[in-house]
């Protein structure tokens, strides 16, 4: 029995096996695929009820889907795949429950708000990491109509957004991760902890998850002895343009610049002036989909090296928020890398 | 780097390095002090507001309290526990993350409704036999008020039960999990999918569930090549009376007879003639409390030598169940036996 550990710094891991992801797919609705990554994805549905009666059975759709192609993609049949590692935005989660039952996968569902992109990945990784299993899934998804009635208003209500508010992206990300040798590597993680500004707008979530962010990104380049310039990108899930700004200033306190190599994934899906959508994307869905289609493939062909991925999540509900608590932020890290093969 | 692999069977791991469940604490509320297991609990409130305004605070003081007891136990110190797996009912997890932040401590959010207690576990064993981390918290909690709420009718309302409903138990049970040699051993994991039987009564989660915890059961001992006399207890978490007569025949039909060893923890908290308590005891904080008083000191002392603790979960919320979806079950299981020190 190895008595080597594989925890580094404070809140870091490295892995004993190597990890791989093999294979990745992206599913999104009408208005993410008329965005600046349209064509990236790879599945635009024109009806976002995806041919379903109610929102919440769309968002399944979506992530049923998006497995399906990444499956597809890899050649990878559902009883080779030991674990899905996936959660969404829904109360009980329950995108996820009724989107991946009938695969018929031994499921650890998860909840991290936006973060849960990160957090799959982080545990998926770490289970193959173990040597727990051969082939794994990291998915998570978030759908815009789903998420108004579940946190804000009814769609039909029509109510004025603040231009601090951000837009729930519609789409699922799903990941296969594999000790397959590959063109990509997830090389390590780093796990955030809970971070609580006070923050009390739940239409200003930039705000209230970058100070996570800042903290992760802080511990994360400690853990590890690096420096911003050591990463191509780091790369946020939906600061949106408010959070962002407020990321590079709380960095910059701390004397770490990022501003060069930052980029923010619900920056990056719409179009600002065109699409109307406020201070930028978010969703589990956001950061998945723009990680699957727009940075994997420059990860795969070597165009960028190696990336922190760092999805943010505000972990609050419509009941804590009526009761008056704050939106306390979590971010998790992962840094992925391209792998010459 | 090892080429070892650790699955077993379809849905089993063990583990690369030794885990052991170094320390435990449970806290619940006035009526599961009354109930049989009362003397066992390491703490009772007589104000199931825990002294805070609202039964979502409440819930959270309950993980507080039980993860400072659980460390206070053992002489841990939170900067000595590296991550957190934890999870409860509510929606977007937040007596979760309200109960915890302040401890600090990286945290992975995990949603597989009253499976939760047996998911956390699981993680929080595989983090441990990976050589993650020297020490982990698993934690998990309900409360009857906010799950009511949540799921069910305002209390005000004072709706009427049937007897197949069950009494969600105000309760946090808290684990510490080490590579430490002590008394009680992780040594093994089954994790469950999705079962879903078209079951649409919500207030019958019991029979909702035993398909789920039967088919985990048969898998795990099929995997783990054991029968049930392999083991001194079989324990689901919340499957009640009803659940426990149908888990019974599901597996009788499967030529499997658990009823010499079977005990459900639902059924164990309450005196169901004097308490009112309907088919048993529910949710997170049901086994996780009923492990940590009534399971885990026979373990520890050796009257009881192995179990197999199976919490059961429910996958509904009031969207799906409104909306006309299913309660599809999943179950967890967690192989915790006695370890001569």
């Amino acid at each position: 029995m190895s008595k080597e550990t594989y925890y580094i710094g404070e809140q870091s891991l490295t892995f004993p096996k190597e990890v791989y992801l093999i294979s990745n797919a992206s599913v999104v609705g009408k208005k993410e695929g008329e965005g600046p990554l349209g064509e990236a994805f790879d599945m635009i549905c024109e009806d976002d009820k995806f041919g379903e009666d109610t929102w919440e059975m769309a968002e399944s759709t979506l992530q049923k889907e998006a497995l399906a192609l990444a499956m597809g993609k890899a050649k990878v049949k559902p009883q080779d795949v030991r674990y899905l590692f996936a959660g969404d935005l829904l109360g009980q989660n329950i995108a996820t429950s009724f989107g991946l039952m009938d695969y018929e996968i031994p499921l650890f569902g998860l909840y991290g708000a936006c973060s849960t992109a990160g957090e799959s990945l982080s545990l998926a990784a770490m289970c193959v990491g173990a040597g727990y299993a051969k082939t794994v899934a990291a998915l998570t998804s978030s759908h815009f109509a789903s998420a108004e009635k579940q946190f804000r208003f009814p769609l039909e209500y029509a109510n004025q957004r603040p231009v601090s508010a951000t837009w729930t992206v519609t789409g699922s990300g799903a990941f296969l991760l594999s000790g397959k040798k590959g063109d990509v590597r997830i090389t390590g993680i780093t796990t955030g902890k809970i971070v609580d500004m006070g923050i009390k707008d739940s239409m200003n979530m930039g705000a209230a998850m970058a100070p996570a962010a800042a903290d992760l990104i802080a511990q994360h380049l400690e853990d590890f002895g690096r420096k911003p310039k050591d990463y191509d990108k780091i790369i946020t899930g939906d600061l949106g343009y408010v959070g962002q700004e407020i990321l590079i200033n709380l960095l910059k306190k701390k004397n770490i610049d990022i501003s060069n190599v930052h980029e923010d994934c619900g920056i990056l899906i719409y179009d600002k002036e065109k699409q109307g959508t406020g201070s930028g994307g978010s969703g589990c869905g956001c950061s998945a989909v723009t990680l699957s289609a727009h940075y994997l493939p420059k990860l795969k062909d070597g165009s960028i090296k190696r990336i922190l991925f760092v999805p943010t999540g505000a972990l609050l509900s419509t009941v804590s928020f009526n009761e008056g608590q704050s939106v306390p932020g979590i971010a998790h890290g992962v840094v992925i890398e391209h792998e010459e093969v």
